[in-house]
C-alpha cells in the first residue's frame, strides 16, 4: 500500500510499504480521509519533534523514522482482530491517536492518560498513520461513528476533540462569554464547541479572511480585528463591563495573551491551547489581583465521545472547515506548502490516501 | 487617642487623633496587637499604593491621606452599635479588614467579594487602622475568637487567612506534596495551613535563618537551599519521581517560578501568592504540555472562620512567628526598619498601640 512517510525535516516521501498486520485486540481500518495538522507542519518545517529520529526508537512503539504520518483520520473497518466483538467490518470509525504505556489507566474516568510518561501519537511516534491507505489500531483508540456522519467531516473529529477538551478545561458553562484569540483551525473548532454549549464567543483575529470564515462558518457573530479594534472593549460591551468569563489562547503570540489577561473578569480562566515555541511574558500582578487561572491544555482525554456526539447530533457542523481535498501525490505541494504559505484561506485540507474519496467526490 | 498615620512615602507619623465614632451596626474595638505587614512596608518605601493620596479620596471610604495604618489586628470589644446583638463588650475579636461597596454580596457563599470594584483594606484605604488605640468596624468584618487564643497570636490570624485562601485556591488535599518557594511570613503561614490539612510541604528558601525558622516552627521537615541544592530532585524523591501536586510561589522571584514549573507533576496547580512588581517569564510550553494550572490568589474571602478554627483547635501554633513586640513610638526604628533591613530573623513584629500589651508581657 502507499503511505506518506517522514524521514527527516523537509523530507516526506510517498512510498510503497507493507500492509499492517492485524493483531489481536486491534482493528483494521481502510483510511477514508486524513487531515493535515499544524503538528505535521512543524515536523516538516522544524522537526523532528514528536517523530523519533532514525536510531532513537520511541520508547513505547519501538519505532523510529521513517514513520508514516497522519493522526486526524476517519475510515471504515475492514477487519477486526481476535477478541474485538463490539465493532464489525463496514463500521465507520475515527481514531483517538494515542501511543500510551500499557500500565497507564486509560479508563473512562482518567483525566490524565494523555500526560503519561513517553506519550506520543499514532502518525507521529509510530504504529502507522492516517496518511497511509490502511492502519491497524488497538480497540481502545477506535471510536465508532454513525453512518450519517460523512467520512470527510469525521476526519475533523480529532481536532474537534482538542476543542472539547479545551472547553472542558475552561469550566465555561452556558451563558458565559469567551474571548478566543486566533481563528486558525483550533480557534474555530473551540468556538464551535462553545457555540454548541451555549457559550458566546468573541474571536480576535488579524486576518480578515479568517474573520470572515469565523462568521461564515456560523461559530460566532463577534469578530474583532486586534490591529484596529479594542478587543477588551468589545468583550466589556457584551458583559455589562465585567469582562469575559473565560479566554482561549490559540495563537502563541504575546499580544494575544496580554489582551486575554485584560479582557477577562476576576476569577476568570484563561486556557492556553496553542503550543508556544518561546517563553511568554505574564503580567503576574494582574494574574494575582484578578485571581486569574491560567491553564494549559493539550490534545484530549476521554474527549472523543463528546466530540462525536456533537457532530452526530448536528450541534457542530464540520463541513465549513474543509477547504481542500487532495491525494497523496499532492501532499506536499498542495497540502503542506499551501498551509505553510497560504494559510489565511485554508483551514483543513483532507487527504485521501487511496484516492478513492477524490473520485467519489 | 494615638495612632500611626501614613502621610506619604517615608512619612508615617505618630499623632493624637479623635477617637472613632461608634456607628449603628458597627463594633468598637480596643486594639490589643497589630502586626506590620509587607504591604505596609511597600506603602512606606514605595507608596502610596493602596493608600489614597491626599486629595484623591478612596471611592468607598471617601478618605485620603493621612490614613491610620494597620490591618492585622486583634482586640477586645468596648462597645457595640445599635443592631449588633451577637457580640458583647469584652469579647475578643479579630478584623477581616475589607472596605467593600455596599451593593456587593459578601455573604458566606461569595467567592469573589474581595475582587469587587474599588475594594480596599481597612488600615490602608481608610476606616481607621490597627495601629491606633481604638477602631470602629462594621459587624460583617469582625470575627469573634475564643478567649483561649492569646491576643498577640490572634493578630496573626489575618495573614493566616491569606494562607488558608491560598491553600483553598490550590485544591490540595491530605496526602499531597506541596513545594513552597519562600519562607517569609506568608510562605511559613501557608506551610502551617498545609501541615494542618495533612499536606506535606517542601520549602525552598535561600536564607539559612529562614530555613531554620521553618524547621523550628514545626511547619515542615523539608527545607531546600536553592542556591546549593536541587529543589526539583528533592520533591521528586518525596513523590516517587512524579513531582509535587501543588506549588505555592511566595517570593516574586523568577527562578522560584521556574523551579515550581519544573517541580510539579502533570495536572498540578501552582498558586501565585506573592505580589510581583515586574512581569514574569513563563515557559508556556511546559504549562501546556503538563496541563499546569497557574492561579493567582489575593488576600482572603470567607477564609477567616477556618483560620480562626485552626488556631482555636490548636492545629496551627502562631507563637513561633512572633519575633518582636513594640509600642507605637518604635514603629519605624524597631518595626519598619528591622523588617526592611534585617528581615532574615524577623517574621512578624507586633505593635501594641496603647502600650498595654508591652507592660503586661
Amino acid at each position: 500500500m502507499r503511505a506518506a512517510r517522514y524521514h527527516d525535516r523537509g523530507d516526506i516521501r510517498i512510498e510503497q510499504i507493507d500492509e499492517p498486520e492485524l493483531l489481536p485486540g486491534a482493528v483494521g481500518i481502510d483510511v477514508a480521509w486524513c487531515g493535515i495538522c499544524g503538528t505535521d507542519l512543524h515536523e516538516y518545517a522544524e522537526g523532528p519533534i514528536f517523530v523519533p529520529p532514525e536510531g532513537h526508537p520511541q520508547p513505547i512503539s519501538g519505532e523510529s523514522a521513517p514513520i508514516t504520518l497522519g493522526h486526524e483520520m476517519s475510515g471504515t473497518v475492514y477487519a477486526v482482530g481476535a477478541g474485538v466483538d463490539d465493532l464489525a467490518v463496514g463500521d465507520h470509525v475515527v481514531v483517538e491517536p494515542y501511543i500510551i504505556r500499557d500500565d497507564v489507566d486509560t479508563g473512562p474516568q482518567s483525566h490524565d492518560y494523555h500526560l503519561s510518561p513517553d506519550m506520543n501519537f499514532i502518525g507521529l511516534g509510530g504504529r502507522g498513520g492516517g496518511l497511509g491507505e490502511r492502519i491497524v489500531v488497538r480497540r481502545r483508540w477506535v471510536h465508532r461513528i454513525a453512518d450519517s456522519v460523512p467520512l470527510d467531516q469525521a476526519a475533523l473529529i480529532e481536532p474537534l476533540a482538542v476543542g472539547v477538551h479545551a472547553v472542558e478545561r475552561s469550566g465555561a458553562t452556558a451563558g458565559d462569554v469567551a474571548l478566543i484569540t486566533g481563528a486558525g483551525p483550533i480557534g474555530l473548532l473551540t468556538a464551535a464547541v462553545c457555540r454548541a454549549r451555549g457559550i458566546t464567543t468573541v474571536i480576535s483575529e488579524p486576518s480578515s479572511l479568517r474573520r470572515q470564515k469565523a462568521i461564515d462558518s456560523g461559530v460566532t457573530e463577534h469578530v474583532v480585528d486586534p490591529t484596529t479594534e479594542d478587543a477588551v472593549a468589545r468583550v466589556r460591551d457584551l458583559t455589562d463591563g465585567r469582562g469575559a468569563h473565560v479566554g482561549f489562547e490559540c495563537t502563541s503570540v504575546q499580544p494575544a495573551l496580554d489582551t486575554l489577561v485584560d479582557a477577562v473578569r476576576p476569577t476568570a480562566v484563561i486556557v492556553v491551547v496553542s503550543i508556544w515555541g518561546h517563553p511568554a511574558t505574564l503580567d503576574m500582578q494582574k494574574i494575582v489581583l484578578k485571581e486569574i487561572d491560567l491553564r494549559g491544555t493539550i490534545a484530549y482525554v476521554n474527549s472523543h465521545p463528546e466530540a462525536i456526539a456533537l457532530v452526530e447530533e448536528g450541534r457542530v457542523d464540520l463541513a465549513p472547515f474543509i477547504t481542500g481535498r487532495i491525494g497523496l501525490d499532492h501532499l506536499i505541494d498542495e497540502g503542506f506548502e499551501t498551509l505553510i504559505h497560504r494559510n489565511e484561506t485554508a483551514v483543513k485540507i483532507l487527504v485521501s490516501p487511496s484516492g478513492a474519496g477524490l473520485t467519489e467526490g
